[in-house]
C-alpha cells in the first residue's frame, strides 16, 4: 500500500494534473470545463482526475448530472510541511553562493581598477 | 521529455528515497553508509540514488574509490515555492473548520446548560 504522501507527490508529478489543480484552484468546476483548455479527451481528464481523487488531491459532488470538482488542501498542506524540513538547506546554500558571488565581482573590480591605478608616465 | 518539477515529484514519490534525503541533509555519506539503515541491497539503493541523482535531488562526489553523496537543494525550493500558491487555499480552509468546530462547541455548550438552567420546582 502506498503512503499517503508518495501517493501526493506521484499525483502531482504530471504537468496536466499540476494545471488542472491551479484551475480548481479559482473555483469549483464541471469535467466538461476542466477538458476545454488541455484540448484531450474526457477519457484522458477523467483518468488524470481519478489520479488526483485516490491522492485526495480533489474531491468530487455527489449531484448525479454535474459533479463538480473542487480542490482539496490537506495533501499540498502535508508537502509544504515535509519540505519545509529543509529550507534551512536550501537557504543556508544560497546565502553561500550569493557570498561566493559578492567576492568574485569584488575581485573582478579590483582587476578592472589596477590598470587605471597604474602611474601615468609623463 | 519530463519537466524537472514533474522529475522532482516522481522522485519524492517513495519512502526510501525520502529517507535517504533525511539522512543527507545531516551530511555527506558514503553508498556503504546509506544503506546500512534501509536493509536493502546495494543495488536496490544504487537505484534509488539514480532516481534522486537525475531528478538533481543529490549530486554524487568524483572520487573514484569513496563518491561521497550530498543533497541538492534547489528542486526542493522549487518544490516549496510551487506548493506556496496553494497556502491561501489550506488557510482558509482551515480557518473555516476551526471556526465551524467552535460554533459546534458552543451549541454544545449550550446544550449541555440548559438542564440546569431549567427553573426548578420547589
Amino acid at each position: 500500500m502506498t503512503d499517503p504522501l508518495s501517493s501526493t507527490f506521484a499525483a502531482l508529478a504530471d504537468p496536466t494534473r499540476r494545471a488542472i489543480l491551479a484551475r480548481l484552484a479559482t473555483g469549483e468546476c464541471s469535467v466538461t470545463e476542466l477538458a476545454e483548455p488541455f484540448e484531450m479527451s474526457m477519457p484522458a481528464v477523467s483518468k488524470h482526475l481519478r489520479v488526483l481523487e485516490r491522492a485526495g488531491l480533489i474531491a468530487r459532488g455527489r449531484e448525479a448530472q454535474w459533479r463538480p470538482c473542487r480542490i482539496e488542501a490537506a495533501p499540498l498542506k502535508a508537502v509544504a510541511e515535509w519540505t519545509e524540513q529543509y529550507r534551512q538547506i536550501w537557504e543556508t546554500r544560497f546565502d553561500n553562493l550569493e557570498l561566493y558571488l559578492q567576492q568574485l565581482q569584488a575581485q573582478e573590480k579590483n582587476h578592472a581598477k589596477r590598470p587605471g591605478r597604474k602611474p601615468r608616465r609623463k
